[in-house]
């Protein structure tokens, strides 16, 4: 490909002239001393004909400025980091950056060949929403001291700069809701991993339960296994509705889980929120249009998206140095699927 | 970033030799004439101390080969281009490249700024979802003699490659099946645009009611805004119902459009499919979560991702000179939003 570009030899065979002074004319350096405006006209008309293309990479190289960002998500196809990619593009253009995006399907390998093409490809600084077993990885980039953001999720061990959701108190208070609105038995159901964010929305739960009094019952938090979500939901629905004391309400911990979770539900033919209340994480357009409206935990996708950049582009702009740790609030938004509990006489 | 680099002559330094023979060392091209194993060891320790990465770039540039796959999609929060990303991202990595994304937002100037940002990043070749106006870029790409193969949407006065859905078949296809499942007055909601795979859609929409001789009231064929979608499908909407001849259902052309509708039927308390049947393009999961749920044009994203992926892959590999045109069937998924409709005896 590169060997098809028009070089400024190209140009200066055209026009008859060294390459050198093809050179002095395309950056604007010739003097009138060194050449006339009739021979700078001509090799810039011969560079237009020829379509020929400053090699921005080159200069980059020296410059060590290509105002380009990596964005590495951890699944392109959850529309939650959709949509937050499309916030970071706009607000990254503000500034005059282009993003350039890469999914790592939460997998350590493919994030670690992204990275290095990323690198290979000279951007200014990534945005990155981890996968699990990473931390090496962010370890590399604050040693090569590559200026980087971490998105939504962050290794609390690591002194790094994050613009994050509180995992733990959208949790807390989905929780409380589902308390208050007078559900008995509350579960949840997460992932099976150690993310911090993961842990985090599991301790939200567990405490809020336990704040209420509740004892959280062992068949009520089952975490699933990535690998198989589908059949890790429906088993672990069958599990906590099968338990000696089943549970009246789910908090699922993702979209994902969710979406695997009310599919089932509706092969159950389980009302909601009669039979089971629901809340979960994440936001989608499913979450409205579902039969029974999901109650829903609705991150902060915009501000995330437009400070996470700012944050990013300051560092680029040598304007801070200082760490900047950022936590964001989600908003509980409440609908049908977990409405106050009516009181059912015998 | 790049200045941060670990340079053959940090190492040079470090290990009190010239940066000459650092490169030789580790380019491996060393002769024991010219150096001692000892110092060749000491120079590879150094170097890895040091966390030295060769440029690949520069190699690149110099071989022409980087093995990444750019991948320029028109919207990244739309479900459809998303879920296309993530099969082209694995069949990608199936053969040893890695995919870059970029996202032109329907939009023709970002779409430039995104080619031009991945052509300065060196990516061997390019698998493209066209936005509007795109035309002369798709020409530039083929005067340089880039590869690329156009997905989903393709231009048909340029000879390209391309991978496609049969926008006309699926949206006739569609028009049939709510003719023959007894519905009278059959409307569409498509964008305002001139992209082929849109006109397309609108033309086997009309020619399934014409071949069934009906013809197409003026109300019953609206084209809505890109950038005013939510009050374009409201109006639209309003119209197709209070015409003369009412609509009794709708097709929407894509998925958001029928996002954007099946939120105003809800509002107006419309039944699906009783007192409107609904048929969409596209998937995503509230079609089938909808209370009602939605048939729907399955397009074939795993075939089309993987055959775009196979036909640049062999452009690259040189396996393949004459152009690959592909248009594949998308499948009617029937559910109840379109059901035969029940005879209301008077």
């Amino acid at each position: 490909m590169s060997t098809k570009k028009t070089s400024l030899k190209d140009i200066a065979v055209k026009a008859g002239v060294s390459t050198a002074l093809v050179s002095y004319v395309l950056n604007g350096k010739e003097k009138e001393s060194r050449v006339g405006q009739e021979i700078a006209q001509k090799i810039r008309q011969i560079a237009a004909d020829l379509n020929y293309q400053p090699n921005h990479l080159a200069k980059s190289l020296r410059s060590g400025k290509t105002h380009t960002i990596g964005l590495i998500i951890a699944d392109i196809s959850n529309p939650f980091f959709a949509n937050i990619a499309r916030v970071v593009e706009d607000e990254a253009k503000r500034n005059g950056y282009t993003v350039i995006i890469g999914s790592s399907d939460e997998n350590a390998d493919k994030s670690r060949d992204l990275l290095d093409v990323l690198i290979n490809r000279q951007v200014d600084g990534f945005i990155i929403v981890s996968a699990e077993d990473t931390e090496e990885q962010i370890q590399y980039l604050t040693d090569r001291h590559i200026p980087f953001v971490l998105l939504d999720r962050y290794f609390p061990d690591m002194q790094t700069d994050f613009v994050s959701t509180d995992h733990y108190q959208a949790s807390y208070d989905a929780g409380s809701h589902l308390i208050r609105s007078g559900y008995q038995h509350i579960g949840m159901i997460a992932y099976d991993s150690q993310m911090f964010h993961m842990r985090e929305r599991i301790r939200g739960y567990s405490d809020a339960l336990n704040d209420h009094n509740r004892t959280v019952q062992k068949s009520w938090l089952q975490e699933v296994r990535m690998s198989a979500i589908e059949a890790g939901v429906q088993a672990a629905i069958d599990q906590m509705l099968s338990g000696k004391q089943p549970v009246d309400a789910i908090l699922f911990a993702t979209y994902s889980l969710a979406i695997n979770g009310l599919k089932y539900i509706n092969t159950l033919r389980l009302q909601v929120p009669t039979d089971l209340a629901i809340v979960s994480f994440g936001q989608a357009e499913v979450f409205e249009l579902y039969h029974c409206p999901i109650t829903y935990l609705k991150q902060p996708i915009v501000l995330l998206g437009k400070k996470a950049v700012e944050v990013l582009v300051k560092k680029l702009r040598h304007e801070s140095t200082e760490p900047s740790q950022v936590l964001m609030k989600a908003e509980l938004v409440e609908r049908a699927s977990s409405k106050v509990k009516s009181v059912v006489l015998i």
